[in-house]
């Protein structure tokens, strides 16, 4: 399958390694491919430069926003929340008929502190929306051709993409979207990822309720200080 | 112990009844005992008046809520959120050098429906404080000789109170508070209610983790339209 993982972030590559160990042919977007390329530091969040990455993953392509979502027939957002709605809206010809995995959080930068991921504990980033609205509601308004499901969002990608790295892969991973039939799309995807308990929460509205539970997931990260599963027992 | 329970609502009632069945003294606060009394209609969520609840558990005292902390070692704030720390600091006197286990979550009246809680989804209401703050630790500034923990919060109280009503009691329940002694007498008794997996969160910081993570609990609830435990796999 053509799939698109837009952002070049250590959520996105994850994705886009895992999909081309599975033999679909990815291809990651970012904003300018040149700037991407050129970087030699590490990013934010200690990831070496991408154009290394890349050298180690000979099957993956990069790509404009645009031109990684055209050819795709699935589309995966690993961009910013911040900067998902915008960079999204920008593209929504190239993402129409399409299902779009989101599973962004809209951090806002928080300026208290001089890099806005990841804070101290204590003084974690606020999230806009929150409560009465959420990003994946947002990009789906800003979409209204693009079936965006909801997903990804209660673990860290390493673990999205391979769930067996905690307890054999016994926990739970959640989606929540308007389209059953992306939903399935999306829940096709997560089994060949190793996942055996998807919970559907239903319609975009959950999509609040997993992007507020980032505070919570962080503090039990601190607590473990590793890795972790949420299984949701019944 | 003497324990009091400030809350006359489903949650209150859950705590009360399964104390006083662990062999503690227990006393219920209430704002003023007589009104409390006087009701022959179910509250806002159906639970039946507290009157004929208080009949079917005769050990048990109603007191006001300044009356009922005085008597305790050991407080439970079962005050709903929007009124909680006016209420807490209103007998600040009467809760020093207590610990006060509080479950509450700062939803705030949602204009837009008849009644706050519950409302339908996609209408849910906002939490105040959120992000950078929390009611756990407004509670701890507005009591600042008493040690509040912040537990019970991510299951509904009925099952708090008895875990194994899920999977066996297979799942996980949070705590945070400051104070180290504080939550080794909320562990003590979490163990009393069955609980085998109790994590600490750390400090009063992870309350907003824990409060912000009722959007996600409600979600999950709607879906599963049953009781269901958390269990967090390491």
């Amino acid at each position: 399958m053509k799939i698109a993982v837009l952002g070049t972030g250590g959520g996105g590559r994850a994705h886009a390694a895992r999909l081309a160990e599975l033999g679909h042919q990815v291809a990651v977007g970012t904003r300018d491919p040149e700037t991407t390329l050129a970087r030699t530091e590490p990013d934010v969040m200690g990831n070496p430069p991408f154009k290394q990455w890349l050298a180690d993953h000979p099957d993956i392509t990069l790509a404009t926003f645009g031109d990684a979502a055209a050819s795709a027939e699935l589309v995966i957002n690993g961009i910013d929340g911040h900067n998902a709605v915008q960079a999204l809206g920008a593209i929504a010809d190239q993402l129409a008929g399409k299902v779009l995995i989101d599973y962004a959080v809209p951090y806002l930068y928080n300026p208290t502190t001089e890099h806005p991921w990841p804070t101290p504990w204590g003084v974690m980033p606020r999230l806009d929306p929150v409560d009465t609205d959420s990003l994946g509601e947002q990009i789906q308004r800003a979409l209204p051709d693009t079936s965006v499901v909801k997903a990804f969002v209660t673990q860290e990608q390493d673990t999205v993409v391979d769930p067996a790295r905690v307890a054999g892969g016994d926990h739970t991973t959640l989606i929540a979207g308007n389209d059953a039939d992306a939903k399935q799309s999306v829940t096709h995807l997560l089994k060949s990822y190793g996942w055996h308990d998807i919970l559907d929460l239903g319609t975009l509205h959950a999509a609040r309720g997993m992007e507020m539970y980032a505070h919570l997931h962080s503090a039990i990260g601190f607590a473990l200080g590793g890795p972790f599963g949420v299984k949701i027992q019944r």
